[in-house]
This record gives structure tokens, C-alpha cells and sequence, in this order.
């Protein structure tokens, strides 16, 4: 009998009747011969309510505590999802990340997986009963409470399959599948049936909000199939796959956006050996994700260096900044509210006019290009926060990504 | 140095300013050279408003999992507190009931502590931090996490005071202490200054809702003192401690009340040896309190047995008895919407006269008494919900227990 791991986010348990919908929705998987791991998130906006409340308390808690505190969010809908499952004449049983020994690092907000004691869930799933699991969550190996950082619920997901094999991860949510842009800001979006790996975790990390990268990297690793798809209505949404030959026809799949960065330039650093090392061995101590580094030498000694981080990192990242500045000299900028464009495809590898194409569409909505980073399969251009939507829009439109077919 | 156990009920820990004045005293306790352990309970309704989301779900959900829904509200709340207690400048570190190796039975909802790491609490107290435990919580040997029943919290005080070797629990609670009578019904009602741990049991078991009867039989067994405090302010509140000679001078040193109270009536049940015992296993394994039983031989063959519940407890009561009566033949009936007024005091055992004046005292109301019930410390009159509060104010009158010295 194969594994079925289904996850549901906190918009697809946000109130009792949503959480029946659920329970309705595992159960007949079930009955359709599979053994079934459910993961939830927290439900609605409960995470939010949460951090409301500690910061209503301490404006900058420790961690550790926080952690303690959030993971109560999707303990609240293990427990009701199980009691709904009951009620509907099946047997579940929950289990917090703790429970089912899911271990992680001591990073805490942004603890990284360890390792799953999957005889736990095995045990429960031949005994019949569905098996419910708190995502975002795990312990530390003295037992202290971790959280796996933002979209951890799908990390959690991904590692349930890896573990426990299974034949497909089904990823719910509030919409249909990976679109093409978000269709929040391009109408015209279009959901795509199947995506690779590589090309979800490029853009995920440039914005695309339904997969989180390094869920999507374990995927890749342990060539988990992820289906995302839509709580409401039982349409087929975006399947995450292995890459295809076929896939490469397409040169661009899709394209994202990602708001609120601020760039950070350090003016008049030393330029020598160890100087750069050393600024992202601070800042990576504080586990701040850093993109789009940029160094200009100025003259014999001094040089520039900037790069990105959200806004939400700042807090974090200024005492790191100042503690490299008082050991080497320099001093630091910060421009807030800017955002950037990216389009992706693994046919990039083979086409060419990709580039330009993207540029060609910006200029011509006169939005100013402040930055551009490249990988094999992406192109991302820095643009103001008040430019990023009409940016998005143009990329879409130039690529024909409202069309199936993609050739440039 | 020694140990000082804080507990703090719902309702001082219901809003972050409340908190905050919790935090507040906890280190002002600190900083007089005490080790401080604490323990909370979910803040404010919580609890309630948990039960309330899992009734939407389900009507009657698997216990287990109402364990691990409603364990979430003190874990909450420690975790605030520990970020409180850090925002004023002390170290603090929070722990669940698993976290702390706070072993139960396996009894969802009513389960029973068997025993509690204190090695790992120790630790952190060694360090200097102040440990904060999630009060009415643990887990089964089996990692499954478990209740303590109503007023459970207590039991986690009392149950870290006795294995800490504490000097003292204080109880912060919404009252200044144990009074003569519940002051809501009865306005003229004193606050006690000290009392036994019997004459406590006695009224926590009738009804005065400070301190779970269990809670206080556990500090009876182990010498562990607590003081039942207001957390508003910093007056002294009542000491529940061992017997002294003087306490026996006070004849009845409080009354109270329990309402919602269902006596079961079995008819026509077979009058042979076996036959109660039989009853009151299949009672006793759905864990339900049974008081009150009195048993009348109607003739030869048959008997009449009558006990009384809480309201509460009557869906799971009724397929219990109904499970007898198929075994051994006879009927049941429920007389709801009855009450328990009771007086208490150790001075009792060698008074006369107790029981004449509270018989009394009813009488002139003209409230009819409809069970009569004793022990070697205390008086109970059963009567109707809709004479219950007279009752109290009658039998506090009667005792003069709105002066200091009462004698008969």
C-alpha cells in the first residue's frame, strides 16, 4: 500500500468547516487504498496572532521562547483535524514535530531537519489509523522546541515523503498551482501543469510564494513528487518533478517578484584578502540570507561592496554590519523599498535573446534597472518597490507567458 | 539558596500587562536569594475557548487528542512569560510538562503525575535562570501528552514543590486567599489566615474552588506549604499547612457550596453480595467521582442504590449504568439540578452540636435537606440548585463565621 503525504495550509484549515473539508478530503485518499501522513500548518492567520502577542510583550524576544510559542499554532490543528477525522468515522492521530522525534539543529526560527523517526508513523499507519503531524516544527537533540522558518510546514511535508517513501506529496492550498506570475498582480497568469525542481527552487527564492526553496531542494534530493493543488474543488494543479526533455522546449516558465529588499553598500572597506570573507561569515553567523553581492574597487586600498536582504533581516543584520565596520573601517548605506524582477526557464541554458528581451520590455515601461543577476536558468532584475508590479507585468507580457507554448 | 515555586492561575496571566506584573514579582522574589520555579496556566478563558473549538469540530472527541489541543494554552503562556522576564533584564527558561519529564498515567484528561525530572530543572536554576513550567500538563512514559484534570496546575505546583524540596508554593490567584464562604455568594465572608491540609481537602471536595482537593492531599503527603495569594498587591493571603494544636479550636472554620450536582437512582437491583462492587468498577474505569451513595433493601431480592454526580459527568456516567442495569436487571432515574452546601473544621471531632445547628439554620429557612452526608471533619446537606445560595448564607450565619474565634 503506498504513502500519501497530504499538507494543508493555514488557509485550508483557517475555520472548523474548512478543517471538515479536509477530513473529508483525507479520508476518501484513504479509501482509495493508500496509507495517509497528513501535515497541517497553523490555522488562518494564527502565526500572525502569535508574534502579535510576544511582541506585545518584548520587542525582540529570544527565540528560543518564540519558537515555544508558535509551535503551539499547529499543535491547535493537529488535534482538531484528528477530532474531525474521528467525528467523520475514521481513526487519526496527531503527533507534534517532538512526538514523531523530528530532530533539527539548534538554529532556532530557522532550524534545518535532521532526522525523522519514522517507526513511529509506520507503527500508527499499520495499525490503520491516519497519521497527522504538525509541520514547522521539530526539537532540538536536548529536547528544546525549533521552528523551520517561513513555509517550514512544506520542509516538514518533503521530509515526511523522503523518509517514508512516498508515492506523492499533495501540497493544498488556497490556489490552483504555480502560475506563471502571481496572479494577484498579472491577471493573465496561467497555472503550469509541471515544473522541475531547479526551476520551482529559482522561483521560489526570488519570490514565488507557494514552495519554499529548500523544501523544494530536499524534494529534489530525494526526488519527492510534489503536487500542489488547490483545498477547494478537486482539479489536477502543478505537478513538481524531475526535469524533462521536453520541459526545455520552454525557455521561460514563469516569472516572480520579490518586494521589500533593502541594499546595504559598505563604502571604503579595505581591498584585501579575508575583507569580504570575513563580512559574510558575520552576517552568515546571524543566518541572514544575502544576495545579489556586488564589489567595486575604488582605488589601491578601498573598495565597495553591496547587497540585498529583506527588510525583515535588518534588525538582525545592522549590529553585524557595525561590528565589521569597527574592526575594519567604513562606512555603511542602506536603501530600503526596492524590489526585484526575475523570469526562469530551464530553456535558458540553450536559447539565446532572453536577456535583452527582459530589458527591452522594462526600458520600454521606462523603469529604471538598478542591478541584474543571472543564474543558468534565471535572469532577475533590481527595480523600486513603486516600479515591481508594472515590472512584473511587462517581463509576463514580453515572454507570451499568458500562452502556452514559450519560444523567444 | 532556597526554592520558591510561584503558580499563577489563569486570570493573572489573562492580558501582557498582567504578565509583565507577574514577571515583576517573580524577580523581585528572585532577587531576595531564592531559586524560582513557576508555574502558569493558560491565560485567561483560553482553555474554555479551546474546548469551545473543539466542540464546533466534534461533539465528543477522542480525549487524547482534547489533551494535546488544550495543552497548548499553558505553553503560551510560559513562553510570554519567559520573553517578559527577559525584556526586564533576568534569564528565564520555559518548559511543557514533556519538556520537564513530567511523567502521568496514561488517563486522558484526568491524568495522575507519577513522577518529574527535576535534574533538568535543577540545572537551569544552578545557572541562575528563573524555570517557568507549563502547569497542568505531562506525558505518558509513551510521549503522549496528557492533562491533569481540573485545577491540574496545582497539582504541578505542589508536585514540583514536593520533589524540590521547595520551602514554600505560592498560589497567585484572583483572591486574597480562602475565605469562610465563596464572598460572591456570601458578602460577609472572612478570609482565613491558616488552615489544615485536611479541612482544606474537605472544601476543596465540596466545592471552594482555590485548590483542587488532589492537589492539597499531595502537599499533605510530602509537608509542602503553600500560600494562596492575590496577585493583585502584596498582602498576605491563607496558609495551607500541617495541623495545629490551636486550629482545634475553631469548630467550623468555613462552609461552601457545590452546585450542578445529578444523583443517580438505580430501582429493582438484585440484593446479593457483589452486586455494588460490580457498579462502581464500571463506574470507577471512566474515571467519574461518585459521592454520596446510599443503598436502601426494599425486600428480600432487591435494593434501591442511589449516588450523586457532576452534571458533567453524565455522558459518560449513562452508558456505564446502562452497561449494569443489562447485566443485573432494574431501572435508573436522574434527579438533576441539585446542590451541595457543607460546613468544615477540625475542631469538629470534639465539638457537639455541629450538626443540629446547621439542620437548624436550614429549617428557619425552610429549605428542605434531602441527603445528609459526613466525615470526621465536615457536614453536608444536599438541597436543591434554587436553595443553594440561601443555604450558604444561612449556615455561614449560623456558624458566626463572619467573626474571627467561632465556638458552638
Amino acid at each position: 500500500m503506498s504513502i500519501i503525504i497530504q499538507k494543508f495550509g493555514g488557509t485550508s484549515v483557517a475555520t472548523p468547516e474548512k478543517i471538515h473539508a479536509a477530513a473529508r478530503r483525507i479520508i476518501a485518499t484513504k479509501l482509495q487504498s493508500h496509507q495517509m501522513v497528513v501535515v497541517v500548518s497553523a490555522m488562518g492567520h494564527t502565526t500572525d496572532e502569535l508574534l502579535d502577542m510576544a511582541n506585545r510583550i518584548a520587542p525582540n524576544p529570544p527565540k528560543r521562547e518564540l519558537d515555544q510559542l508558535l509551535a503551539t499554532g499547529e499543535q491547535v490543528t493537529i488535534a482538531l483535524l484528528a477530532m474531525a477525522i474521528h467525528s467523520q468515522g475514521h481513526e487519526a492521530i496527531s503527533f507534534t514535530g517532538p512526538q514523531i522525534g523530528l530532530i533539527t539543529d539548534a538554529v532556532h526560527s530557522k532550524a534545518r531537519i535532521r532526522e525523522i523517526d519514522k517507526q513511529r508513523i509506520l507503527t500508527e499507519l499499520t495499525a490503520g489509523k491516519i497519521v497527522i503531524v504538525a509541520g514547522f516544527q521539530g526539537m532540538t537533540v536536548d529536547g528544546h522546541i525549533t521552528t523551520l522558518g517561513r513555509g517550514g510546514s512544506n520542509a516538514s511535508m518533503v521530509a515526511l515523503g523522503a523518509v517514508l517513501g512516498a508515492e506523492a506529496c499533495e501540497n493544498f492550498t488556497d490556489v490552483d498551482g504555480v502560475f506563471t506570475a502571481d496572479p494577484r498582480i498579472v491577471p493573465e497568469a496561467r497555472k503550469i501543469e509541471q515544473i522541475s525542481y531547479d526551476e520551482m527552487m529559482e522561483l521560489s527564492s526570488v519570490g514565488a510564494g507557494v514552495l519554499q526553496t529548500r523544501a523544494v531542494e530536499f524534494a529534489k534530493k530525494y526526488n519527492v513528487r510534489i503536487h500542489v493543488r488547490n483545498s477547494a474543488g478537486n482539479a489536477p494543479g502543478t505537478w513538481i518533478i524531475a526535469e524533462t526533455k521536453s520541459m526545455e522546449d520552454i525557455v521561460v516558465s514563469g516569472c516572480a517578484l520579490k518586494k521589500e529588499l533593502t541594499r546595504v553598500t559598505l563604502k571604503g572597506i579595505p581591498d584585501r584578502p579575508g575583507v569580504v570573507a570575513r563580512l559574510f561569515t558575520v552576517v552568515g553567523e546571524r543566518h541572514i540570507v544575502v544576495d545579489d553581492i556586488i564589489q567595486n574597487v575604488l582605488d589601491d586600498k578601498t573598495a565597495n561592496i553591496s547587497f540585498t536582504v529583506e527588510h525583515g533581516d535588518l534588525a538582525d543584520l545592522k549590529p553585524a554590519v557595525d561590528q565589521v565596520l569597527a574592526e575594519l573601517g567604513g562606512h555603511a548605506t542602506y536603501e530600503k523599498d526596492l524590489a526585484k524582477v526575475s523570469v526562469i526557464g530551464v530553456g535558458m541554458k540553450q536559447a539565446t535573446g532572453v536577456a535583452s528581451t527582459m530589458f527591452t520590455a522594462l526600458a520600454d515601461k521606462n523603469i529604471n534597472i538598478q542591478n541584474i543577476s543571472t543564474s543558468e536558468i534565471r535572469i532577475s532584475c533590481t527595480v523600486a518597490n513603486t516600479d515591481a508590479a508594472e515590472a512584473l507585468r511587462a517581463v509576463h507580457r514580453a515572454f507570451n507567458l499568458d500562452r502556452s507554448a514559450v519560444t523567444v
